[in-house]
């Protein structure tokens, strides 16, 4: 059986999952391929046998050729377009993040619990590192427990160069967020105060670059997530673990050293992209299996997406007062 | 549109290559699956929905639902499968070796060239280590020659423990044989000459284990090839070119490291597989895509095949003749 | 020449520098030592051709075959010690801390400065990090400034197991000192406000560990600083100093890797001793060579000792405040 | 008490010894030093206090302010001043090699045997690799024996570039040599049997470089050797020893990582001078220790330098008789 997949966006995040899905996962197809620039659909449809192209979401989220809807438009449309999956009972996995506002996030988080009740939930949110093997090993080794407690937690988060619509709070919301999800998802516990920190800012560059932000959990465990855009040097993802008995952290995954120069050399990759390929691949595997079998997301699910975003919430409130510690305050849905 | 494929053999090998081609290729399914074992064929069926299970090997070849031949069984089946899947003119992809005799192995590439001419040839040999994403950058990055010509390769090869089975000779026809695809591979050069040479044996196993092999290829490049089939520690595969400017060396991937009892330390692999998942994948993709559009095959040839036999008969000769240099002869085919 | 250096202290810092003082530093040798128990004394005295024993440490630092003074007694004996070297007139190499109390520090340094006025200053601290080969590259590596400026700091600091006597405080004045020292020496730059932070603490320890700690320099640089006393799994000192165009680390100077049990793996040191080996012989042959040369020392002055001391009284304020952000306050000493 | 030590040579590697004596090593002072260019030697004497310059090696040998005598002068020259510091009952320390023939070693050895008969040989060898704190952790690890028997070793030998007057025979016994000594000394077994084998050619190069050597000693265990003087990539020394249960291997000592334009790096150095400078310290210190206390040598001994000899012409021999296995010969001492 394969279920019939539509993607809505057609940009970089979109195309990537529709290739994906098409090359390097077993029992889904792309049907249909939305995007307003129309155009931009057709190049991207032109590489999947089979599917359509459309500029019309909605449509395609309406379409019987689509089993199951992958979001990957603008941040701005996640709710509305989750909202109308949601209305079709049909099963939908949406890129990071759930919705812009906390507000927002809410409502989809009520629109589906009001709609599938105790029943299998219909929302995946795209949190990839979940699904990448180092922070699974990580996870692992945390579950096997042998290290004791963990303690204490060193997040780096680096890109070469940020979007230039970049701000101090897309920095947050845009990437720091990720480490919103994994932290909790590692530790098993919720984030529940927050503060925001600025160290000296990088020179030719419109926001606060570098940001350092402390996140501790219900557990005590404190961690710090230093978060940099504009790194120059290369797209560099590390996490450690400080457990009583010792430490346990990802390495930099590489497959080739080079000595030259008089100097002995590994690569970094330029972006996501390559570090996060086999993550992307296995979640999105992850999803259709779950989806064909009717079982439970193994994804981040919309209330994660939206605990991640009331992390988020309050480490913008700490940047704007000061850098004070600011509790993380989850809205009540009912 | 997707292509059938017939597995013939439910060991490790082929159950792990028809669960990849189910789950992780596309644009193939397995739609017939043969052991002489009719029950192992069967267990290895029920996780592939609309797979059959067969103890007919041959039937397989000749089953209308089977438009393309993966064979994984014992190494003794090779040559006499080959030849009937090209009698059918369905593409067929073999584990290496293409045979256990030099021989038979040119007995294959004739019937293929007898049966293909000038066309697209059938056969396609499983040396996986062309399709890793580390000797991929090996040879991306001697390509581009920056760092001037390659002058001397250290190759190690080692695993945990090797099959009861295993003999002098095994040690260079299973395992040893891997280096004599993929050091022509990478060069660009065939292999010459070799000579083979003893170690101090390990204690308590049955033959000499570890071995030394050098190669030489057409260019002169001198390559030392370390076997060591009972190694214990680890399955631990090293490549190391050393040109006039520098080296490149593969790297040990790993996602983890864990800091605990005055160690620091990263993980081994107990065998190829893991080390090798993403290299099985990739080729089997490879392999599909190529059938589906009747292109040549970007994996290795029968010829290839024939190569690495008949440098492997030379290595064996050099065993049994005090480690003497031998020239590889390559049997006339006409 | 070679001058007499008279050390007071037999145990483990003191024994050990005046092992160095006579083996592998040129141009000194340990004339006298003292320790309150005398038979301690004796017994590093055995191994010190030409030494006499003492209980006395003032009457070494009076002795006419005391050219220098170095101090590695129990840290509430500094202050007096060292004061007693300035009225001798005698070069005083110091073992961090300067002395217990800013307070006490601020009486060393007038002491200092009123008896040599614009002269060679008399005193010595012993900050040992400064004579690491590591961390010189780090400076030396800083001040060529091709990474542009630096923004962020990471420094760890890690143990296996603290002292029976460890404090919240006494982690804070006997380890996280020695960041207070080097962090402002790698960055040229006084550390002006610190905030103190508590992870979950380690079970079966009487104090917090680990603690964490953010310091700012005056060019806004921030460092996070975690120190870990009984972090079982080695002793562990890293630094990151995160720039405009890169990094550049500290690395785990190691000889020898290990292949074993499904691991690769090197060795951490058991404690700080085998780690700064190198940084004590080079900073004590370094401390002889100014004394010889009558030169200023290269090793931190008292008044970097005032510095560090005034940043942990700094960090124990925030520590007992609830973490807030505590502006350093340096004594006025006029 | 202080011995008096006359160093022959000004060179890079006398005018390096003297400096390490006086600076770094106990209980020794450089008291002569001798060069044929009496200039070269007042330059070096320059730097220490109460030594004198001389051209006349012999004089200083035996100069009365010469307790032992350290040779660092031109290979050439090594056994005659070897003669005669035995000649006047003197401790001598030569720079590897003992002689450029092995006629010349056993006429060395004889001598020496001669003089002291069963009393403290007088004659030390610079195989200054024996105190690097790397290769002592091998065999320290080799000692333990918890990997079983060893059975293969790998070694590497690279430099940036050779001297002008580099050729086959003196890539040998210049650099090779080193190996000769060093892979007895970790094994405890003297090599046996010896071949030689050209890689390809580097372009550029007058003589073959680089060099590929295979070495037997008397337990069996096989060890490669790769000799590459124009590496061009840095100054890099490496060797893994594989036994039964697992490996240990060199690491290359960094101290600084940096990351800059996608690549994370570590230095090599650019000539062997700072990858051995604290094996040299350390081995200066071992034979003033022993000669301070008349004990027999720690360091390599003459009969070990002979032994070394007797390997190189063995390979020299394979080298010119096409890379035939080549016994080695040790000539009878009586």
């Amino acid at each position: 059986m394969t279920i019939g997949v539509g993607v809505v966006g057609a940009g970089i995040m979109g195309a990537g999952h529709a290739k994906t899905l098409h090359r390097s996962v077993s029992g889904a197809e792309v049907t249909v391929l939305a995007d307003i620039d129309l155009n931009r659909a057709r190049v991207v449809v032109a590489e999947l046998p089979g599917a359509r192209a459309t500029d019309d979401a909605f449509a395609l989220i309406a379409d019987d050729a689509v089993d199951a809807v992958l979001i990957a438009s603008h941040d701005s449309t996640h709710a509305e377009l989750i909202m109308a999956a949601i209305r079709t009972g049909k099963p939908v996995l949406c890129e990071k993040p759930l919705a812009p506002t906390l507000a927002e996030c809410a409502e989809v988080v009520r629109a589906e619990r009001s709609a599938v009740g105790d029943g299998v939930p219909l929302v995946s949110l795209g949190f990839m590192r979940r699904f990448d093997p180092g922070y699974v090993q990580l996870k692992d080794a945390l579950s096997r427990g042998t290290q004791g407690a963990p303690l204490l937690m060193h997040c780096i988060s680096r890109g070469v160069s940020s979007a230039p619509s970049a701000t101090n709070e897309s920095s947050v919301t845009g990437s720091a967020i990720h480490e919103f999800d994994v932290v909790p998802w590692l530790l098993g516990q919720r984030i529940t105060e927050v503060s925001w920190h600025a160290p000296r800012a990088a020179g030719g560059v419109e926001f606060q670059d570098p940001q350092l932000i402390l996140l501790r959990t219900a557990d005590g465990v404190l961690s710090t997530v230093d978060v940099f855009l504009n790194a120059r040097y290369g797209y560099d993802v590390r996490c450690e673990i400080v457990s009583e008995k010792g430490t346990i952290a990802l390495t930099e995954p590489t497959r080739m050293v080079v000595d030259s120069g008089l100097r002995r050399s590994v690569g970094y990759a330029a972006d996501w992209r390559p570090r996060f390929a086999d993550a992307y691949r296995i979640e999105l595997q992850a999803w259709v299996d779950a989806v064909t079998k009717g079982t439970p997301t193994p994804l981040a699910t919309a209330y994660d997406g939206l605990l991640a975003n009331a992390v988020a919430d309050a480490v913008i409130t700490s940047m704007h007062e000061g850098g004070r510690v600011v509790a993380v305050a989850v809205p009540a849905l009912d």
